[in-house]
Parts: C-alpha cells; sequence; structure tokens
C-alpha cells in the first residue's frame, strides 16, 4: 500500500522482526515503555487473519505486555488495536502509571500533566532495558505453539 | 472486590455469559453496536491469565469483532483493553465510522460532531441484531478449540 506508513515505514525503533511481525519500541518521552507490536501484511482487522495468526500475534502481544509489568512495574498496562488513522493491524502495549500525562484517562486523551523529570528518566532508563528482554522471548515464537 | 463496578455490575445489557466471561452492548447513542467482552473474575492484565485462558478470552473478542463488522459494515474495528479506572480486565469492541462523534481518534479522544440522525437511527437498529448473531457463536467457545 503505497499510502501506508506502516507498509513504508518500522513504525518505531525495531525490537524484533519474525516472518509475520516486528515488536518497536516508541519514542514519546512522555510514555517510556511504549511499544508496539505491527503485523507485516496491510491487512486491517484481526478477524482478517487466520486462527493460528491471531494466536500467534496475540501471544506475542501478551509476552510483550508481560515482560513490560514485570521489568516496569507500571499501575496497569493498556493494549489497543485502533487503526482508524492506519489501517495496518497495530497493537499498542502501553505501561500508564498514575503520574504519567493522561492517567486515568487513555493515551490518546487530553494531557493532564508533565510527570515528574527524575522520575521520567528512572522509567526512560529501564525502558532501554526491554529490547534485551523482549528478545529473550523471541524464541518461543518462532516455533510451534508449546504451551 | 467490593468497590469494582464491574464485579458488582454486569457492564451493560447482557448478551451472552459463559463459564470465564460474558458480552456486553454498551448504551452509547454515538457508539452503535459497542460491545465489550469482560472477564468474571477480578483479573487487571491479560498476561494475569494462563495461555488456555488467554487464547479463549481472544477467540471470543475476536469472534466478537467478526459478527459486528459482518453485520455493521463499520469502516473499523476498535480494540481495546485499558482499565486505567477499572482494572479489572475487560476489553472494548467499538465498531468505527467516518461520520461517527470521535473518527479518526479515539473514542476516548474530544467529540468531533453528531452523527447524522437517520444514519445513527439506522445503524442502533442493526446493533439491535448482535445479540442474537453473537449468541449464535457460542457453542464454539464452550467446548474445546476445534480450529
Amino acid at each position: 500500500m503505497d499510502s501506508c506508513r506502516l507498509c513504508k515505514e518500522e513504525g518505531g525503533a525495531l525490537i524484533w522482526s519474525g516472518e509475520d511481525c516486528r515488536i518497536v519500541q516508541v519514542n514519546d518521552p512522555g510514555l517510556p515503555g511504549f511499544c508496539r507490536v505491527i503485523w507485516h501484511q496491510h491487512i486491517a482487522e484481526m478477524s482478517a487473519l487466520n486462527h493460528a495468526q491471531r494466536h500467534l500475534l496475540m501471544r506475542i502481544v501478551v509476552d510483550v505486555e508481560e515482560v513490560i509489568a514485570s521489568a516496569m512495574k507500571p499501575v496497569k498496562i493498556n493494549l489497543a488495536s485502533l487503526g482508524n488513522q492506519v489501517p495496518h493491524l497495530h497493537w499498542h502495549i502501553i505501561p500508564r502509571y498514575e503520574d504519567d500525562p493522561y492517567f486515568p484517562d487513555s493515551v490518546w486523551s487530553e494531557k493532564r500533566r508533565d510527570t515528574n523529570e527524575v522520575v521520567a528518566l528512572k522509567r526512560q532508563a529501564m525502558a532501554e532495558l526491554l529490547p534485551v528482554l523482549i528478545r529473550e522471548k523471541a524464541d518461543s515464537w518462532t516455533g510451534k505453539d508449546s504451551k
């Protein structure tokens, strides 16, 4: 698709890329640890995937959620596949904190505050560990589903 | 959990209830067809479920997406598990249209417009068919995963 941003670009800093999808980290200083899982093929909806593909994609999404939760200790994780502006299947995985710019609203809501700078820097430092931790999980996605 | 809305209430008009989760329709005149899949137990995150539970829940979410897409012909479907305000695992499944109140933003963003009243009423009428169509799918969730 010529006009699709996610067909032309990675969509963030590449962490891992497999046969069917890739994981990127989003550079948003207000939301450290924000990752996306992006399906390679230009497909709009989960229901356009077959059952094995849906299963694989959600397995990766929830495994990434688990890594982020364990490394970054957010108060909540948000998962979302919206795609109103870029209808190319991608999942947002966003660690949320009570002092983040939007909490308790969605990250697409109006900004309420800036996080304390030192706290934000500490979270950013933790977020920089995510690529290694996520890649450690990747072996379990490439073979057959063993669990 | 005494203070949790989704422990005390259905969370919408009940369409279907199984052993582990339920499906409700949300009464939002601006977003006809908006459904939720709510895990019965008070759990915050997908990664707190075991693999079979995650698989079942997402199978139901994507099947509901498929029914909504086929019956209501939206331009996009949004899926989201946020839970910042109610940290009890629930999925939003929201059909989106170019003339809905928020498009192309998230439904948690600022309202942009009202949908034409006749169009909204037609969509509401289609949304009233969803409970029957969704219940027809339910047999495939109660046995073992056969696909």
